[in-house]
């Protein structure tokens, strides 16, 4: 790799002896042999490779499927999968007994405590990568007030054209990741910047900011409430002082999914007077008998634009999220229940915020 | 994980069962030891561990060092390295003959075909996480004109209070990575915003946007000239449209790393109506001799305002710096020549950086 670079450089003769840096040994014979992994094939099908000679088991894992993997006489393990829904899926494998990423492909789904691969299959115009114009991702870091001067990150997507057209204001989405992530998941792994780059080419949303937190700030039980904390005394702010941004709840929305699904439900609702667009995807929790109980029914339908839950089918959290609906209707507050096909997997949440994007800010 | 971070949600009771996701099962007897790594402990010493029962040979690789590895009871490999200067440093381990990343370590360097893991050891002020105000990172998508549409990453930063001072304009330093990185290694792993950020905070530097493109624009023998021309025809003209910036040469820094030295070379010094500072660290190769026989030294002196050559006397391309500083010697062209201890590694690159960043603009 470094030496087929180094000899990209040298347009005519090399000036010096440029040779591969001690890291980067030449290949020698008796080396691995290449390994192309992932091989995303036109007919929608995946080959996954792995060459682990001295293993005697391997399997593939993950969104991609569960599935034995065969050994080559190289000692090249593979299997093939799909045809797939365009869509991207994470992997990994199983070697005897233990989890191992691919080592062919650097496009990983990074999480707290744990890495896996990700691979794409192309074809979905919501969220391919498409010559659209393009929204700018912005990553901060601040020392949160509300939590001690703790250091968090954040990203802020701003739409295309935001940096030239100076006199404009915006309205804002916050958008909370699961428990397995961090302020980089809906991103890296939900494409957000993505889908909502081709929502605006199509015309199909207004333009927005999406502000994506670290949903993470304290442990277990007390995690909502310094979260709650950390949004409404430091994230909000930095957000209205360093973006131009629309005040007020009717260009406020907040929509989360799983563990985020739960703090956009306990925030949200707790905060109509913030918030006109609530929005939780396979909610994971929340404390909903005590938000529920105390919500006004006209109050709140007077407040909000948009309360809006969906959760797949497949999803063990389904059952909390069909009851909470039934709650809310039971008590006349005006909501859209939204059950789909999928279990606990970005492939709902991607479609979801595709769904949920077009109904904002649009009064 | 999910399990933990549910719970987190339930202030008091949950409305309905939650449940860990299927592809987060709970902890059963008999599943792997719990295995921390990195351990890096305060007497800068650091340990890390690989839980591989049935590996039969397992070794540390890396900047951390070449060391072999011992198995405990449990199947957990480990060993001890340092005390270590602070720094950040990348590792791997060889099982078996493979190269594996370490699974408990989410800190990774990805590069080009290949990831690492990262472990820092704190304790170095100029590039260490301080509590001082940050710049932004701004990731932008763009196609690029000069190379027919291809899709292209780029990456911006911006200094503490930019947003705000929206009178002010900056200058800018265009900052090119090696051959086995892209856009984001300048941040990811060359820790070029913190670095910026501490010197602002202590007062040594003046503040500017660095610019981190992606280097690789076309394969071998065509990648700089297709690279110059993205960055001339489409990169610069993207930054000067969407940032507030000063025009001229007088504002516009060129540097970069191995491969990217050998691009700053290049253009930088082909350039010298656009570029005042030019700083190739550890130049990874260019075409030395066709770029120093165009150059007229007197309009070279008067047009460049800085000319910093570094690369570390371990380093295998240090023969190849040395000469083209002689020879810019021998024609009398100003330059800097910083050789330094060290060989083609990031450490070497994060101490140029401080050490080049406090030198530019200041007239």
């Amino acid at each position: 790799m470094r030496r087929a670079a180094l000899t990209a450089l040298t347009a005519t003769a090399l000036f010096w002896a440029a040779t591969p840096a001690p890291s980067q040994p030449p290949t020698k014979a008796g080396q691995p042999p290449a390994v192309v992994s992932p091989e995303v094939r036109p007919d929608r099908t995946v080959i996954v490779r792995l060459h682990a000679p001295k293993a005697g088991d391997v399997a593939l894992s993950g969104e991609l499927g569960r599935k034995p993997m065969t050994k080559d006489d190289r000692g090249v393990w593979s299997v093939t999968v799909g045809p797939l829904e365009p869509d991207q899926y994470s992997y990994s494998f199983t070697v005897d007994g233990a989890t191992v990423v691919d080592p062919r492909n650097t496009k990983l789904k990074i999480g707290r405590g744990s890495f896996v691969n990700l691979v794409e299959v192309p074809g979905n115009p919501a969220q391919d990568l498409r010559p659209v114009p393009h929204g700018t991702l912005h990553v901060h870091r601040y020392e949160s007030k509300a939590l001690g001067g703790k250091s968090r990150g954040l990203v802020v997507y701003t739409p295309p054209g935001y940096e030239t057209a100076t006199d404009r204001h915006y309205p804002v989405l916050y958008l909370l990741h699961g428990s397995g992530d961090d302020e980089h998941g809906w991103t890296d792994v939900g494409l957000a910047h993505r889908i909502l780059d081709n929502l605006l080419a199509d015309g199909k949303a207004v333009p927005m900011l999406v502000v994506m937190p670290d949903g993470h700030a304290a442990e277990r039980s007390a995690n909502t409430q310094a979260f709650e904390a950390d949004l409404l005394g430091d994230i909000i702010p930095l957000v209205e002082k360093t973006y131009r941004v629309r005040p007020g709840a009717e260009n406020r929305a907040i929509a989360g999914l799983s563990m985020g699904g739960g703090q956009s439900w306990v925030i949200g609702m707790g905060h109509t007077d913030l918030f006109a667009y609530v929005c939780p995807f396979s909610m994971g929790g929340g404390n909903a008998p005590a938000v529920l109980s105390k919500l006004d029914p006209a109050e709140t339908n007077k407040r909000l634009k948009l309360l809006w839950i969906g959760c797949g089918r497949q999803d063990r959290l389904f059952g909390g999220s069909e009851r909470l609906c039934e709650e809310l209707k039971a008590k006349g507050i005006h909501h859209t229940w939204h059950p789909s096909e999928g279990a606990h997997t970005w492939m709902v949440w991607r479609k979801y915020l595709a769904d949920v994007m077009p109904q904002l800010f649009k009064s």
